[in-house]
């Protein structure tokens, strides 16, 4: 277990880093991020590199005891490389170029990018890359997309689908370009999706989604090359900037040694009614699953964020080690605090770090330090523990950008239906790994696998082999509705699951916001929007129906026996109370430990290995919460007393329960 | 009377089409529209023509008797035909390409559109201008515009203003371009609206629509032009997208056959607060007004829309069925479903058709096919009858247009207020025929003409005449008050029509959202809104006056007696019940047939004919509605029962009364 | 004192003039403003030159008595100009160019720009400089910015930090241009801020903002120049649109003789949710404090404004009237009514003047006339008076812009903090002067010196003796956080104020728009927002403290006597009540007369000068009201009689009592 922050030393004058590391030294910090973004000083002009700096910088950590995670400076090219080459700066749909001055001036499949970049790279890995203070490294800094039409965009996107596809006519067919005489008699005409409509053939612009994922995942792949090259003791990572855009992060993260993630949950507890307290779980949840083990925080919240945009609260007393924790108890190894000193300079002067501009050590810090020491002290417990649970939720960024083009019905939205879900297990303490949809699964006890719009064949495979063999799936409403290449089946819905959902989906009504009545069991009376299908069952039994409308007593949800499994399918989107019953039911009828009362905002995490089991408690937020656990009398890793049931937790209180 | 579908041979395996035609013909289909937008398929490479899909696609559908109308498919020049001529792309006012991947990536002014259009439409016509299953011809599809500020179109446009002014000198005085030191020095000088920007001279804005609407109706006439040289046994139509946008439909419509309409009515049921459920009725009014006779609908609603834009509701039950008789009840002829199958290509995959992706028959079908069984069975009872009203409504492109340019107060919208206007005699279930300004009156009852902004002296002259001939007319706020140039007349309000009002506007308020106060007939205590004139009666009776603000106690609508004739004015913008209360008093004095107690969402019209009368009743809700209507006993034209009054509608219920 | 009005002689024909001429005499018209926007006419072609027309006019108006303004038509370059030279037009940030139509279509940074109105501005001086009739000029028409990003825009900008800076080391330290690899290498890398992003650095925003200001501050000192050349009797001065935008007024009017003014008061008094009826005060006060001396009004409001956008309400009878007054009521000394005539051509057509488009004398023309004749009334008592205010509130354009560029919590607005504590003296009857942040304060008994984010050390000293003197100074919030180069301070907070404050911030809060509560004084229960400074007193008492969340029970606002003054600090952004509650008790304590009891949208203001004092108290509302006053019984300047209180005023109603 580490505990560190991120430091910029290059905006600082030097004469204040020794106290600096000495400062941090004292709150525990044992590792520093640095040197991202700095490419105009390490390269102030073309060819000219200066890496003094950044050795006394490094120099001065170590001899405080810090380790050093080195960023590749890429994400910002210097105003003398796009002068020289303006190839470098991203085109919009409308082919203007995107400006230098923010940070995201550069487009992936630009040339000159790679050539700049292999300079620079190779120069600073050559130089660190036996540094005994430097452990490791991180690529670039949150790479969430690239929508560039620049000229080498559209020339790799022509060679790209023309690998996918090999020849016009399969081209034509599978995107079914006939619609609109849209056909392409040359591969010339193929250009990425100019004009910035989105009333495009979506067959196209999935593909255009991917190849945009694909050319940040191979900019990353390209970067951990040139770094192996020269660091072969140490890692490799990159910083994810929160939920799934774009990229595909399973592909983005296939060249690193781990995940990280920076971490900025919301400051806002006075008006919740998007439910965000949970948000962050899901994130967390989201980036252990990509590599499917512990991963780091390289960002985590340390003040309000703010730069252009107004300013939010500042973090409640009690929740920058609150949140600190819950990294932890979801599966962070190191927590990375973004960061030491707020800017005095730039854009991003009020993201504050946790010191304020005057540098003075304040409650942040001092709350930061309160964390550091628990973490030192448990750290004996918690090595060598992960995160091991029996739910496995299968995201899959190709339904997320698949959804995105064809929204369904108002308010339909992938990402924002998978949080509903995951906020249902979280409400009843039910761990869940969230992973990638391709990913294994059996080794889990349920998996909830919603929203299969894309028909994947060994995804199918997978999940009826899964069932048949004994598991218990949650299908949900519009599976099995097109190819991989976003063209719909002719197949009855929900397509190839048909058999092991044992219904069939009769018609459907894009309900969007008309709220629909639905009585679950014959008992809960409770609603559903956005989707109804209206089913007719073969095998299955109706566990639900419909109260409403012309669909009314007709089934929302049945339950099928399919081999020695069980598959479920939810025929709408529920309430938050409809989709806590229901899983809290499957959950019970699979003997999976449910915590049915727990307060709004209080959630639960085990982490577990060695023979050790940690079971965090955290209470998010500003109210003190009494908290009722169905687990024998335990003893607090924090302070090693007892504790009783039922306890209460301050606002923002953490417990960590030994359970062995 | 006719009944088909839209049909996309080319989007689906020839191997079909031979089932698709059987089971047509099962369901009483006996014409289909076919080809619009298949250029690449038709024309794959310039010079290259391929009819011979089209041919067997015909020719398989005329062995079941099925009848073709073929769309020339102008609207979707193919990929190559823009990689060699690029100016065939409209260009945004910032004159940035719109490309192509939707379906409007033409500019009507281009040359080289024209050219190709002409080498397909001529080969197209030649080759189907005898077939005999060909009976006609429908030109591009739903034209709605062209705002391309491409050379050409710069280039046009400075010939269209030459042609209307002859010299700049005149151009100059009647555009005031002596405001802000716009006057012109040179031709060259004048370009389209460039830049975006709306805050310019209204007279040149209101000129440049009436351009672009010109350059509309040319491309329209061009190609009826080169059907009619070669398909002289044929007719041509065109579909227009349902309500009016920047083109003048009458002259779109002027070298067409007839009109048709394609009619897509909001499935929204359960949140109907804009009273979108008496829209279609106008659409079908304005339809028929076109050519002021019976028309086609070219599309008509067959499952829920969807395409980028998230799907709306799926059709309620009875829905479908309802609007194709709403259809044929005000007008329509023929009625044509769209579509066939619903798209498992392209971007409007969600845009339902009869049946589903998965292709078997359904809900939807069933309801169609009842539909068609009826139609053939009344065909005997429609045939030779056509849609007779006593009122009619003046509808203006060019008021629509100017008072687009100049909003004249919070929420007056020319479109909203001749929908209110509608909507209460709809209410009242009093037939109108929605006409063009310019037309001929002289066999109506009751005219209303609304919101003659721009003053034409033919069409103020012809309602004098009207008046003092024994006509009744009712005039409303916000006439003359300006010329046809868009400049403000010298006159006081209501201008030329003064003497015909007996009343003048001494001042107004645009009040905008705030509702004042207005008693009519000083009883009725209700409301109004947007816009108050405050009349000075001269010859004209109050009938009624404001009661709030400091017009409180003034004149708000008058009554005269000019010639043989009455002249109302309306002050105001009233709230529906005002509408409704003072509309209903008008039709009573003139012995109109009132139906005071229609339900909310029930429509009726009449269609006669060689000495036939059918009343359409129509239950455009989701709910049962009883309905009283003052007619004798009458026959189901339908069932062939005697329908005893009140009887009840189920919900989407129709009826069809044999008046005679 | 002076009344007139804006005429636009060339929209009309010139037979009207006469007519025209002599109706304004008989109003009392003693002064016209003209050819503003002219350029077309008087330049035709270039180099053709025709004076001819505008000769006429203004001999028929001096024939009649009036006096006559020229604005310089330079804020509407003509066609042929901008044909000759299309480096005339600004481009936007993505080098789009602005089309002319509109008429902001200049680039102040433009050579032909300044080469043609060279041209222009000196033939016009030279023809009019000596007419007996024309007694000043306008310079262009109300400058409000310069956003180009033309190629002489970009060349001037990069002079502009080359002059300020010097050297680019210097530049890059300053503007902390490190961060994010924007170190510049050379000067060519500059440019002015392109693609629109607000995601800059701040000090590079701060400082193109102060070059906009200046450019077009420097265009208008080009005019005044060349004005002054020849016009040596004549005055200069320039007509400002409302409220501060990006220029800074205090540097536009430095080469003007006087300030002027554009007002226009909002018409909705149904829905004033924003208390804009007080916004007029301050935008009054603040052309007054540009010069620091009386003003003019050079576009009065006369009828609804409309043009583009929908019409707003009508003037509600009185309130031209009573505007009138109001501004000559804070320091105009002449009236200029904008329009005579409502035009009838062009993009204003809607924008009403005196008379309508019918051009026959109204109501509104009618209230014009009476004002008229109380000014001819009461000028022997106004002439020679002032505005003498005890309060001064000091404004910053550079903390507008940099808030601006930084907005600091949601809701945090300069403009809208500044009025609202600008209201709470409005509310009390407490006159206000409004002066530049770095102007002398020493004849002020109290100064309000909010949001001094931007820490201006001359500012803070002059601040820190006037408190030390014996002067009361109120701070608030959000001071001392920056340099003037808009990068943060290291110090605490509130900055170099600390010590005279007596009070830093521990910690800050962006509360935004959760609501906290305050309590004033121990008694007040009242709430604040947006932000909560949470201040340990040093040598300061706590005068309010917090009661929610977890800063409850810490202070507030402070009351520090320093010296022989004392400063107040406010550390959150107030309710209005409570702003009202803390001021009246300031100002109680500085025996400033204050007035409790004002109801709503009662305004009270002194002229006073050569023995004598006059008291404007107006009814800006469409309520009579009832007024207590504190003063004396007192003669009505306007009638003659006595006043006895309390007193009635009438829905808009005025009166002017004469204290001595």
């Amino acid at each position: 277990m580490k505990v560190g922050v991120d430091y910029y030393p290059e905006h600082w004058d030097s004469t204040i880093w020794e106290e600096d590391a000495q400062r941090m030294q004292g709150g525990g910090i044992t590792l520093v991020r640095l040197a991202e973004f700095a490419w105009s000083r390490l390269e102030p002009k073309e060819g000219e590199f200066d890496f003094a700096w950044l050795d006394a910088a490094i120099d001065t950590l170590g001899r405080y005891g810090i380790q050093v995670v080195i960023g590749t400076p890429t994400a910002t090219p210097p105003n003398w490389l796009v002068a020289k080459c303006p190839d470098i700066l991203p085109l919009d749909s409308k082919r203007q170029p995107m400006y230098p001055g923010v940070r995201l001036h550069r487009c992936y499949n630009s040339p000159s990018l790679r050539r700049y970049t292999q300079i620079i790279v190779e120069k600073l890995t050559r130089h660190y890359g036996r540094n005994p203070h430097v452990i490791g490294w991180q690529t670039d800094n949150e790479m969430i997309g690239n929508d560039s039409h620049s000229d080498a965009a559209n020339s790799d996107f022509r060679l790209w689908v023309q690998r996918k596809y090999g020849d016009l006519d399969t081209l034509n067919r599978e995107w079914g370009t006939v619609v609109w005489s849209g056909e392409y008699s040359d591969w010339s005409q193929i250009t990425t999706p100019l004009g910035g409509s989105p009333y495009l053939n979506p067959s196209y612009l999935l593909d255009y989604h991917r190849f945009c994922s694909d050319s940040v995942a191979d900019f990353n792949r390209f970067q951990a090359r040139l770094i192996r090259e020269n660091c072969s003791g140490q890692f490799i990572t990159h910083n994810l900037w929160g939920y799934p855009v774009v990229n595909d992060y399973y592909d983005l993260f296939d060249s690193m040694d781990f995940a990280s993630v920076d971490y900025y949950p919301s400051t806002d507890l006075a008006n919740d009614s998007k439910a965000r307290v949970y948000h962050g779980a899901l994130t967390l949840d989201l980036t252990r699953g990509i590599k499917q083990k512990n991963f780091w925080v390289m960002e985590q919240l340390s003040g309000t964020p703010g730069c252009w945009h107004p300013m939010s609260r500042m973090p409640y007393p009690g929740m920058i080690r609150a949140h600190a924790w819950q990294s932890v108890a979801r599966g962070a190894d190191t927590i990375v605090q973004f960061r030491w000193r707020t800017a005095r300079i730039g854009a991003e002067q009020f993201w504050h770090g946790l010191h304020d501009h005057h540098g003075k050590p304040g409650r942040r810090f001092e709350e930061f330090v309160r964390f550091s020491e628990e973490v030192r002290r448990l750290s004996p417990l918690l090595d060598g523990t992960s995160v091991i649970n029996d739910v496995a939720m299968l995201f899959s960024h190709e339904q997320l950008n698949a959804l995105k083009i064809q929204p369904q019905a108002d308010g339909f939205d992938y990402l924002a239906n998978f949080k509903q879900l995951h906020r249902a297990f979280l409400r009843l303490g039910i761990g869940t790994d969230v992973i990638n949809w391709t990913s294994d699964i059996d080794r889990y006890r349920l998996v909830v696998a919603p929203f299969l719009f894309l028909e994947n064949e060994a995804v199918v495979e997978k999940l009826r082999n899964y069932v048949a063999q004994g598991g218990t799936v949650i299908f949900t409403t519009r599976s099995g509705v097109k190819n991989m290449n976003n063209v719909c089946l002719p197949t009855s819905l929900p397509g190839a699951l048909t058999d092991v959902v044992g219904a069939v989906v009769d018609e459907y009504d894009p309900v969007g916001n008309d709220r629909q009545g639905l009585i679950l069991h014959g008992k809960l009376d409770t609603t559903c929007s956005q989707w109804c299908d209206i089913l007719s069952p073969t095998t299955a039994e109706t566990i639900a129906v419909y109260s409403t409308d012309f669909f009314a007593q007709r089934a929302a949800i049945t339950r099928n026996a399919y081999g020695r499994g069980t598959a479920y399918y939810i025929g709408s989107v529920l309430d938050d109370h409809g989709y806590r019953t229901l899983i809290g039911d499957i959950a019970a009828d699979l003997d999976l430990a449910v915590f049915n009362n727990l307060p709004a905002g209080v959630e639960l995490s085990v982490r577990s290995g060695n023979g050790k089991r940690l079971l965090f408690v955290l209470n998010l937020t500003n109210n003190a919460n009494e908290v009722q656990l169905p687990v024998a009398d335990a003893r607090s890793a924090l302070t090693g007393h007892s504790i009783a049931q039922p306890f209460v937790l301050e606002p923002m209180g953490v417990e960590v329960l030994l359970l062995e």
